[in-house]
């Protein structure tokens, strides 16, 4: 019989999600009479602004058309595309990222995970604690996670807890990585990194060589104008950081499917030979060879989110959903919890109240507020005696929420 | 600086489809009066049909509504989609496959790559020679594939002759591997294989306990009856076989993107203690940690190929370009060329003329005829000495391309 890949064998067993799904499908069956409000997934729920539902009908009529019929479009995307971003997201940041460095996908949970395969097999990983779990199981899954200490943790992986005292930013790594996840804002705590901040991180990759994945899939939440909205803000990120970027959460994507990669031309790693390889050409082979480029129809929706409707009408979306943050911070803060976040990313870190752990506080939350949060603890040690709350749900449905957690007494 | 993988750099350094379009640009530079007929690439030219168009249109009206939006869906594909396949593409044709075996991608080029992430790091790979490409890649970069022996060889990989004796269907390995691709109606050589082939295959699997990967995508150009449409016809085939699906050139789907893979509950692998390990679990787990489930959108234009309307309309489709393979068959045939596939298959596999070589005839085409196919020998060694033709063009341009290669002499 064909022997499987037994890193798979070591992931956990209870991906974090499907255990809140259970625990919530059993109470509700308990109580099948309550209104349960979920501010558990990072999950948009404002419809696809006018603009884009109208380049998207445009797109599908070209598809009826035997003259504007798209079959297998570039890999790597459509330049309309490409050009838009390199423009909108970079240039017109001051970042010089040029059109073909720029990779469209169908999602930033595939590349994020996929970008390993152009490492090395024994590449050393870095992770936030907290962390978006799939970071570290595509890690897992690749070969480069090492031992599982029954915990949780793994023996390869390199730890950066995000500790209170220093705004739940991350302090350089004691062992020196090969490959340094960052996401900023981020998700769970909704933190964000300062210029200063990702200097240090650049200025690290710089001095040793290692490669910064920087998952910016929430920068359109950032509303402080000193905030630097992509890592290539940062002189000399050009050389050591890959950024990746989603219309998931900017746009209401989630269910539409549309991101990006940028792999800057002056990236590199090193063979065995000790011979410096491009990154670009790596990844241009490793997309165009296990990709087909993204969906046509989709593309064209995407492109419509820079042009001058488009770019109000999601400026507007994303402000429904911080107003909503706003509303859960101040309403939470009001009742004397302890919030974090929220005020350039759509998630509320919430402290656990009397040093309940974060599963007792879901529950109790889940029993006797029907709300459902996601306990910290999910996403890594670090994040015990935590809750993350999303600001995706209805404006009412978040009012609602407070109020029943005002009543928790 | 990271250490990269290595193994890209044993890729084969001109893929087979950018040196072809080298060619025929600097051809056309020369020449720019010239109207090039392109019989190359394997894309599907025909708009998509009605049924299709206006499902595609209600589910942008969807995502339009605040109680229609749809954000994340399930990543395996929505149960309305996999429900569909389950009952028309298998249990209609005896198979039984239930529709939580069907997960539904964006791609089969995807699928048929990222499925090896689920074996051994050091699983042997069987191929077809000639074969699709990819698979190839996907092995290297992988690390299954071994070392390159400088002619586009791996020494790890099992290569499978396809001989023109044997209807251009591959003996089975003399070494034992652990996966074996297989694709019927084969790209290149649209060759099929008769149900004692595919029995013969399934049984030597279980013997040996190899996973056949079984590449479909040209099933729906299948017109003989008695050739079956899914491995899963063949008895016992559910416990080691995987089958890959598209709607790309079912259904015009190449610029669209939608894909399925199925993944019988009954196929399984060993892990390093002996123990039996079902693959069902392990590609779930890849496909729900990699991937974030295909476009909504996309899979409501899928669903409507299961409708009457879109069944008539794809069969439709597919019969103008069968009658344009016919047209090539009966032309070059005539003409006294030696021509293959064709007839369950949307590619001719053409002998060359006076034992040239496939680039040698390639060039003559294009300088001569100004008609572009794609050298056979670029799918492996096997190849040499013909050249793929591909239906998908316009009928009239088809009908151009015959009456010049007769000028040829």
């Amino acid at each position: 019989m064909a022997r499987i890949n037994d890193c798979y064998l070591d992931l956990a067993a209870g991906y974090l999600f499907p255990e809140i799904a259970r625990r919530v499908a059993a109470f509700s069956k308990e109580h099948p009479g309550a209104n349960v409000i979920r501010l558990g997934i990072g999950d948009v729920t404002r419809p696809l602004p006018p603009a884009i539902i109208a380049a998207l009908h445009a797109a599908v009529d070209e598809m009826a058309g035997a003259k504007t019929f798209k079959g297998y479009g570039p890999e790597q995307g459509y330049p309309f595309l490409r050009e838009l971003i390199a423009e909108c997201d970079y240039r017109a940041r001051g970042a010089a990222i040029d059109p073909d460095e720029v990779f469209i996908s169908d999602g930033s949970k595939c590349d994020t995970g996929n970008i390993q395969e152009i490492f090395a097999h024994d590449a050393r990983v870095a992770v936030a604690d907290p962390v978006y779990p799939v970071y570290v199981d595509s890690t897992v899954m690749g070969g480069r996670a090492g031992a599982p200490d029954g915990k949780g943790r793994f023996a390869r992986v390199i730890y950066m807890p995000c500790a209170r005292e220093k705004s739940f930013l991350p302090d350089l790594p004691s062992e020196a990585p090969d490959l340094i996840y960052l996401c900023f804002p981020n998700n769970p705590t909704g933190a964000v990194a300062p210029r200063e901040v990702l200097a240090r991180w650049v200025d690290y990759a710089r001095r040793t060589g290692a490669v910064i994945l920087f998952d910016a899939a929430y920068e359109a939440y950032i509303s402080d104008p000193a905030i630097p909205r992509t890592i290539y803000e940062i002189p000399g990120a050009r050389e050591v950081a890959l950024e990746f970027r989603s219309f998931s959460k900017t746009a209401g994507f989630t269910g539409t499917r549309c991101a990006f990669t940028v792999v800057p031309r002056d990236a590199a790693g090193r063979d065995g030979k000790g011979n410096r390889v491009p990154l670009h050409g790596l990844w241009n082979r490793r997309h165009s060879t296990k990709f087909n480029g993204a969906s046509y129809i989709v593309q064209r929706g995407a492109a419509a989110v820079y042009s001058p409707e488009g770019k109000a009408q999601v400026r507007e979306t994303i402000a429904c959903y911080m107003a909503s943050a706003h509303a859960i911070r101040e309403g939470l803060g009001k009742l004397g919890y302890e919030v974090h976040g929220g005020l350039n990313a759509p998630y509320i870190w919430l402290r656990t109240p009397r040093g309940l752990s974060s599963w007792d506080f879901f529950d109790r939350l889940l029993r006797e507020a029907h709300v459902v949060g996601t306990p910290g603890s999910g996403f890594g040690p670090s994040g015990e005696g935590y809750l993350r709350l999303s600001a995706f749900g209805e404006r009412a449905a978040i009012e609602e929420a407070i109020a029943r957690i005002g009543r928790l007494g």
